[in-house]
């Protein structure tokens, strides 16, 4: 068990008549991610509706805010309570034995174009023998020859893009990993949370998107760029790519400034703190 | 109250050593589209398993088949109990109030990408009145410009495409549709069913592509190529667009031939067959 | 005749071991644009090479320029003897009468994708008289409904955005008509020069694009994105779009600063200043 | 000396009120593809006009046919006198080192977006030691990795979707190629001729397109989808890829039937009967 503190901090400006915000800044609350406590502040005086949407366990914030700042504040003490499986013991399922829910995650999406990377992926990973280690060598491959460059990509940048220019952040990489799952009909989704023990080279501590891929009976965790420690991961949502899970959608004019967002293990109901580390084990936060 | 007959028969060829199949040739159970009855036929000696998605009550028949010819045959009679509205009286939600449930239908997929059309749709309908109006007026911007041509179009072709292109199938109708709708932040839906009254010029009866648009507070019908009657559509699958909702997914080499459909309204419980007419009222089969 | 000098100040900072240069800033000779005189001046002592390409009169500057500072200074005094020309009376040609010279400019390229553009063009201008005045209604068709926005547009924007997503600068209303006119058969290409006359609000004075269109027996100048005077276009490159005339080709690292542009009219041999206008007539300074 | 028979059979049905032609079908004259005789018959009395483009020597036949049946037959022969040298003694060429009229085959075009496959060139070939050398590899590489198979690609596939998808036709293959030696600034061009020594099981003789590479002084001769005998390529026409040498551009509504072409070696002035064969020479048509 991890117990992770987090704090996170958004600064809005809204120009007139004001603007509509959909936030998933929220834990998700899982059988395996507990949210202890949690505060949400606004400095604008607002009524704020927090809706959980079934399938995703996605937790919606929706505001509609008056013109001028809006500041959020978002604080919570989440229990990570991991699921450790040794990567050997892990198959991946015939499509036949997938789980209704999980069938749309083999599908192509907005920035995942599986449908067009069935050679590459069969010619890639066609001859490896199925289970973790594929999906392990799917997303080494993706980490290897994908160059981590801010600005290299845009909202419009999709996995084919990434897979062709072999540049880009933490969404492209995960994009492509998902794209290439999908392609072996492994099903794959997006998830997103903080970037747990990233090198504070690359720049303050930000919002992080990696994926998790549906092995054996549960979702698993897979960091495709590399910068950050997934035992630290505290996921917000989950989707097909980042078209479903901005943590932020706005509508309106509004001007932001960057996140500021702290996050550190503190110390578990035994009074002992387990720091989140690189480990050789599969880990899920899933049920 | 309208009662349907169904019946569809699919015909494959399977290569060595055998395949596996997604189906979705199950009629919807929702609360206005009652299955009374349904049977589902394969030559082949084979365990069958049918599964609901629950967020979008998709049946999924998963098979795994031997080599060989595998014909499926599936009859169903169904009752749909239409809801109708007087159009002039079903609004648009803002943002802040859609279902957490319907979210991601505002957002883009695979084959309509919704944030690229921004621009166009505000262009052509960002100064109309908000609410059903303005939902068909998209409707009939697409059909108008958009000219009916069979093998126009591939599984790669997208809502952009169509849009630059100007022809395509009701496949290409309903997305270009989606996008816009989404573009401006309604949610639009992609579902499948049959082309009930289509005119036999176009073909044999056959499989269709339609829309449902989240209004007021539920889902409505729209058909946007124009070419079948949306009073007859029997739901069989819905999701972000055609790569969400294929009849058939298939794994293996396969062979097939054109799907052999019937379908044709028959008496009610109280004797009375009623037939599904055009309309000007907004119609819906959702709960 | 109109005698317009020209001053262009480029400043580049090279990382060793030094960087090639291909620049296209020496204004073209041609029959109706006559260099009186020009110079070309280097901070770096090297030599330089300028060669005339034969079918487009391009004239490419070589430079291969040792790590650190390089400045590249060009005057030029430059004649225009433009051909004016009543719109009414300039037809289009027949596919089997355009030179074979200009065949190519009817085919399309990496930023024009003619071939998309078909059913948009015959749908908006397939039924207008052929003419200066149907690729007239072109331009003004592409400029009304692009808003000129900087920063909108990449290295990757073709055609086919600018006209879903109706913003972009010079570059790419050049390239939406361009595409346009090839898609209805009438040779277009892509031409650099300065933007003479450009509204100041606008930033400094800076390179620009527009087009030249074949009719009759001779290229005629558009501006499809309305900011400059077409009469005061020195012409520098033309080619099929923006791959083939950049101002600079660059081959290293370097880093650059915004060119520093001044254009002015002078007297002219009769001691007279005529200043570039707006004007009624189609212009050309082909041969 | 090798001499070469050819004939090739055109024939079309042609709605009213008639259509228009461009044909690139006639051998190109070059100082080392010589025209010893040719004709050129019509079943239609037509006035036909046949033009050289100065730049690319492509020779067009334009027609304005009747409605009704439209034949053309072209016979020649035709002496090329190759160009042999061994590879090891071909220099790529700086770019400040380029003929003005080759830099244009350095930028990308329709179907060759090099600037968007520079990584992955410079990825797999950076390393490479210039020279002839890498050119062949960049073309082994494009055989090695792409299956060759009818009816995968279409008019809009370019170079990216045959990197993606690993399939196409010689077509495919040579934008490829092209693609990736532009993104290295090697001039690549788009040619087309007959596939002379194709394997019978692909089907009938048929037109083919390759590549020229400009190395050392001249445009050399690739076959990267490896299915014909570069050693019997008659050139009809060169250009940037595709868009600009189909064998026949049509305006009109114009039914086609397959060309029926013919191709065999015929003894020479010598008397002696010279048969292409594979060589591991790099060999060239260019002056």
């Amino acid at each position: 068990m991890i117990r992770l503190e987090l704090a996170l901090d958004l600064d809005y400006d809204i120009a007139p008549p004001g603007g509509d915000f959909i936030f998933n800044i929220h834990a998700a609350r899982t059988q395996r991610q507990h949210v202890l406590s949690e505060s949400l502040n606004l400095n604008q005086n607002l009524a704020t509706q927090v809706e959980t949407e079934p399938a995703t366990l996605n937790r919606y914030l929706r505001v509609q805010a008056f013109a001028g700042p809006l500041k959020v504040s978002y604080r919570a003490t989440v229990d990570l309570l991991h699921h450790f499986a040794p990567p050997g013991n892990i198959d991946e399922l015939p499509v036949a034995r997938l789980p209704a829910s999980v069938l749309s995650y083999i599908y192509p999406s907005r920035y995942c174009q599986s449908d067009r990377l069935q050679q590459v992926a069969m010619r890639e990973f066609g001859q490896r023998s199925h289970g973790y280690g594929r999906v392990q060598a799917i997303r080494d491959w993706v980490l290897q020859r994908t160059t981590f460059t801010p600005n290299t990509s845009n909202a419009n940048t999709s996995a084919i893009d990434t897979l062709i220019e072999h540049v880009g952040v933490c969404r492209d990489f995960a994009h492509l990993m998902i794209a290439l799952c999908r392609a072996l009909n492994i099903p794959a989704r997006f998830t997103t949370g903080i970037d747990y023990g990233a090198d504070p080279a690359l720049g303050p501590t930000d919002f992080h998107a990696y994926v998790e891929v549906y092995l054996g009976d549960r979702w698993y965790i897979f960091d495709p760029s590399g910068t950050a420690i997934p035992m630290g991961f505290v996921r917000f949502g989950t989707g097909r790519d980042a078209a479903d899970v901005a943590f932020a959608t706005i509508f309106g004019t509004v001007g932001s400034a960057a996140p500021v967002i702290n996050i550190r293990a503190v110390a578990g109901a035994d009074g002992q703190v387990r720091i989140p580390h690189h480990c050789a084990d599969a880990i899920s936060t899933d049920g």
